[in-house]
C-alpha cells in the first residue's frame, strides 16, 4: 500500500463494486433522489425503507450498498440496518463536485435507488481523515500536517452521561489530537461498572449476536462527533480483552459481522483509526491468523480506507505486514526507534509507554516529568507517543481500596496530573515546524535523526527550517550545537516551566554555542532566520 | 582463576619462584637479619646496598628478588632500584606467624641475604587486599566485606601540591571508598599542565626509557598511602591514550620494564587495584593483542595477585577472559547487568556511566539526581558504580572559555556536586546489609535478581535478611512488595533527601502494601524482623 494514495484505494474499492455495476447502471431506478449537497469531508447519508424483521428475514444481515460516481470514478460502501425498517448508508466525499449514486442489494425495496448530490468545500477546519504522510508521518487527506498527541481513556464512552460530558469538557481544554478508546465495554481492574448500552441485542445476561442494538452505536457515533468538533482522532479499539460479556470469544463470523456492521456505520467519520485490537496476545480465545484474517475483513470491508493498526501486550505484531499503516506500541525503547522505523517505513506511535500517576501497578505510575520526558524522546526520535493518567486519591479509602476512583485512563473524568502544559508546549513547537497552512505542499517529513538527539524539519529536503535538540537528562552550562550552514535564530526551551527564551542574534557556521541553564530536560529550537518570523 | 583464592594465587608464585630456590637456599646467606615485627596486610620492605650505575651496570634493569617462606609456603617477589644504591623488595604478608627470606640475584651483592620477621595481627580497619567475593561482589582478603563507591580524579596526582592537599581533604569526608587515577600524567580537554614529576628520567622533552625517576614514584606512594589512611581503594590506571610525553606509545620492552617496576614498587600496598588502561581502544599505537601481553606481565609480576581490569571507550574488552578479574565499564546500560554478570561470572563496575556536572559534553553533565539514580541501578542489578563530577563556574569567564576551571574529574580539588549525600547514603545502606563485623563468615552475595528492581541480602543463602526495592521513576500512592515467607520490616527511603522512614509494624506473608511519597526515584527497605536491631 505504500505507494496507494486514500484516492487510488477509493478507486480500488469502486472497482471492486464495478462488478455490481453492469446489474444496477442498466436498471431503472425506482426514485431517484437530489439531496442538498454535503461538504467535503462530511457524510453523505442516505436512508431508505426497506423490510422489516419476519419469520424470513433478519434485516441485521441483508446486505446492500452505495455505489457512488464522480466521472469515471467508482466507490462502493455498505449500507447498514439501523432497526425500526430504516436502512442508511453512508459516504464521506473526497473531492468537490457532482456525485451520483445508485444502490445495489439482493432486497428488492433496497435496489436501485439512484441520486445525486454536489459535494462543496470542507468546512473551515475540516481537513479529511488522517493518512499517512511521507512514510514516517501523519498528514490530514488534504495534506495539512498532523502530528498525534494522543491520549487514552479506554471505557469512558460506558460511563454515566455526566461523567461523559465531564470527559468532554476536559478534553476541550488538554492539548489531545487522538484518544485511544474502546468500542466494547471494559472489564477491568478500577472498572466493572455495566454500560448503558450494549452492542447485540441482550436478554438478561445472553447476547444475540445476530441482531445489533442501534441505540449502542449511535451513541458511539455522538461521541465520535463530539470527539470531531473539537479536532480529536476517536482511535477506536475494536476488540480487547478485559471483558465479562462474551465479547472477546465470539465466533470467526460474529466477528466478522460486528466489523462490517462497524465499518459501515463509521467509516464515513473522518475522525476514525481502526485499532484492530489492544493486547491482542491477551485475547486467549484468538490467534495470531485471527487478527491476520479480521485485519482482511477490515481492510476489504472499509471503503474509506481509514488508519489502521494493532496493539500487543508483550509480542508484538509485526508491523511491517502490508495491512497496517502504522505502529501501535507498547514500549519506552524509544533508542530503538530509529531502527524500527528503518525496517517497517510506517509512522510509529508509542501508545503505551506508561502513564502518569500513582497506581499500584508497574504501568500506572510515572511521574509527569518523566511521562513528559518520554513525549520528549518520541519526538526527537521521528515518532509520537500518547499519554495517559492514572491516580488515585491520596486518602486512606484509597489504601484501604474502599473507594471506586475515577481514573482518567479507564474512566475520563479530569486531569489530575502536570504533564499536560509540557506535552501543549511541544504539540506548538512540532506544529510549528510545519509551514504556514497556505504552503501545504511544502510541508515535508522531518529528515530524522539529523544530529543526535535532534530532529530537523527540512520542508525543501535539503535546508533544515526547524531544528530541536532535546538535551535530555544532560544539563550543560554551554554547549556548542552542530548546525547547517545556514543562518539560524535559537531559543531555550524549559519543557517543565514552560517557556521559551529567544537568545539574541543569529547563529551561522558549524556550531552555535550556547549557554544554558544547569538543569537537566531543557531543549533548544534553532529556525532558518529568515522563516523565523511570521 | 575462578576457584584459586588468593592465597593460592601467593602459593603459585611461590612455586614459580621455587624454580630460583635450589640455587637460593642452598647458599650460605652472606647477611642474615632480624627485622622488627610487621603486621599483616602492612609492608615488609627490604633495603640493600647493591651496585651503582657504571659503564655496565644499568642499576634499574638489575633483576633481583626475595623468596619469603612460611612453613611450606614459598612466595617470591622482585626488588627494584630506588637509585643512590639502594635496592629495596617490599612484600605484604597475608599471614601471621614467622617468616623467612632469602634474595637471589645475577648480582653477587643481592644475592643470598637472608633474614626473618614475624607477622602479626593486623592493624584494626586493615582488612589486607580487596579480592572477588562469591562470583560477583567483593570482599577484603580478610573476610570482611567491601562494596565499590568510586569516584574518578585521573591527575589528581600530577597537580600542585597544594591541590592534591585539598584533593585528600575532600575525599576525607566523601563517601567514596575507590578512586580511579592515572600513574602517568594526563594531557586532556581542560588538563594540559606540566607534572612535577615523570615516571621515566627526562632531559628537556626527552625521556630516558632505560631508567625510572625514583621521586615520581615515591610521590605516587605517598598518595597511595594518603589514601589507604581513608580506607580508599587505589584504581590505578596503567596506560592511557591522553597524553603527550610518549607514555602512550612506548616500545613493547619498555611497556614491561614499566609495568614491573610498578608491581615492584608498588604490589605491597593493599589498597591498589591495577586498570591496565583507561580506554584501551583509543590507543592508537597499541592493539588487543598488547593488551594481552601486558595483562600477562601484570600477572605474572604480581605475587600478590591484585584484582585486574581495563577500561574501555567503544570497544569493550572481552571481560571473560580468565585474566580479567572484574568488569570495568564504561555505559549506562545497567538492564544489561544480569545478562553480562551472568555470561562473565565476575564482578562488574560501572566504572564511567557519565559524570555529574555541567561540561560541554555529553559524558559530562548529567544532574546530581540522575547521577544517583545510576548508582542505584548499579546496584539493584548487583553491580557497583563509580562517580566522576566536572562542573563548570556558571561565570562569563567559564562561557568565553579564558578561565582554566579545576574539575574534580581531571584535577581533584573540591566537590561542587549533589550526588554524594545520596550516594553516601546507598553505600550505608548496602554496608548495613552484611552482617555484623563479628560473624564475617556469615557475609555471603546478594541473591540477585531476587525481584524485579530488588536486591535481596541472603546470609545462609535462603532467607533474605535485607531486601532492598528501587522504584526508579515510579512513584506509586501505595505498592504491594512481594516477600518471601518471613517477619520484615519495612523502611522508606527517599534518596534524594536522604531520608529513611521506619514503616510501623511488621510484615508478613507473601507481600507487604506499603503507602509511599508520590514521588519519583524512592526506595524500600525490608529487614528480616529479628535482625533489624543491633
Amino acid at each position: 500500500m505504500k505507494n496507494l494514495s486514500r484516492r487510488d484505494a477509493l478507486k480500488l474499492s469502486g472497482a471492486v463494486a464495478a462488478a455490481l455495476l453492469p446489474a444496477a447502471i442498466p436498471a431503472q431506478p425506482t426514485s431517484t433522489a437530489q439531496h442538498a449537497s454535503v461538504r467535503v469531508w462530511e457524510i453523505f447519508e442516505l436512508t431508505l425503507q426497506g423490510p422489516r424483521e419476519d419469520a424470513v428475514i433478519n434485516p441485521w444481515k441483508v446486505r446492500w450498498s452505495v455505489v457512488l460516481s464522480q466521472g469515471n470514478r467508482r466507490v462502493s460502501v455498505d449500507g447498514f440496518y439501523d432497526g425500526d425498517g430504516k436502512y442508511k448508508a453512508r459516504f464521506m466525499p473526497d473531492a468537490k463536485g457532482p456525485w451520483t449514486y445508485t444502490t445495489e442489494s439482493d432486497a428488492p425495496q433496497l435496489r436501485g435507488h439512484a441520486g445525486r448530490f454536489d459535494a462543496t468545500d470542507a468546512k473551515p477546519g475540516a481537513h479529511g481523515p488522517v493518512v499517512v504522510h511521507n512514510t514516517q508521518h501523519f498528514s490530514y487527506a488534504d495534506g495539512t500536517p498532523y502530528f498525534p498527541f494522543g491520549t487514552t481513556s479506554y471505557a469512558w464512552i460506558h460511563q454515566p452521561e455526566a461523567l461523559q460530558q465531564q470527559t468532554l469538557a476536559t478534553l476541550k481544554a488538554a492539548p489531545f489530537n487522538k484518544i485511544r478508546m474502546c468500542v466494547f465495554p471494559k472489564h477491568y481492574e478500577y472498572n466493572h461498572n455495566e454500560p448503558e448500552f450494549y452492542p447485540f441485542a441482550r436478554s438478561g445476561t445472553t447476547n444475540d449476536y445476530t441482531r445489533f442494538d442501534p441505540r449502542f452505536f449511535a451513541h458511539l457515533e455522538r461521541r465520535i462527533l463530539d470527539l470531531q468538533a473539537m479536532g480529536i482522532e476517536a482511535d477506536l479499539i475494536l476488540f480487547h480483552p478485559y471483558d465479562r460479556w462474551g465479547y472477546q470469544s465470539m465466533s470467526a463470523e460474529t466477528d466478522a459481522f460486528y466489523l462490517r456492521y462497524l465499518v459501515a456505520r463509521l467509516g464515513a467519520y473522518r475522525n476514525v483509526w481502526w485499532s484492530l485490537a489492544n493486547e491482542w496476545d491477551l485475547m486467549k480465545s484468538k490467534t495470531l491468523a485471527d487478527f491476520d484474517r479480521l485485519f482482511h475483513v477490515l481492510e476489504s470491508a472499509d471503503a474509506h480506507g481509514h488508519l489502521r493498526s494493532i496493539h500487543y501486550s508483550v509480542t508484538m505484531y509485526d508491523y511491517a505486514r502490508p495491512w497496517v499503516t502504522h505502529a501501535s506500541l507498547q514500549t519506552d525503547e524509544f533508542e530503538k526507534a530509529p531502527g524500527r522505523l528503518a525496517a517497517w517505513k510506517k509512522p510509529m506511535v508509542f501508545d503505551e509507554c506508561k502513564y502518569e500517576g500513582n497506581l499500584n501497578k508497574r504501568w500506572g505510575n510515572i511521574s509527569a516529568a518523566e511521562m513528559l520526558r518520554r513525549f520528549w524522546l518520541g519526538v526527537i526520535n521521528g515518532c509520537y507517543v500518547t499519554h495517559g493518567e492514572t491516580y488515585l486519591p491520596e486518602t486512606d479509602a484509597a489504601f484501604n481500596e474502599d473507594t471506586t476512583p475515577t481514573l482518567w485512563w479507564a474512566h475520563g473524568g479530569t486531569l489530575h496530573g502536570e504533564s499536560s502544559a509540557g506535552i501543549a508546549q511541544l504539540r506548538r513547537l512540532v506544529e510549528e515546524s510545519a509551514p504556514r497552512p497556505s504552503s501545504r505542499m511544502g510541508f515535508d517529513a522531518p529528515v530524522n535523526p539529523y544530529y543526535l538527539n535532534a530532529i530537523a524539519y527540512a520542508p525543501d529536503g535539503k535546508t533544515a527550517e526547524t531544528i530541536l535538540y532535546y538535551l535530555d537528562s544532560h544539563q550543560p552550562v554551554w554547549y556548542e550545537f552542530p548546525l547547517p550552514d545556514a543562518s539560524y535564530t535559537a531559543e531555550l526551551i524549559d519543557p517543565a516551566a514552560n517557556t521559551i527564551t529567544m537568545v539574541p542574534g543569529n547563529f551561522r557556521g558549524k556550531t552555535a554555542k550556547l549557554r544554558l541553564k544547569v538543569k537537566p530536560f531543557q531543549a533548544v529550537r534553532f529556525r532558518l532566520a529568515d522563516t523565523a518570523t511570521g
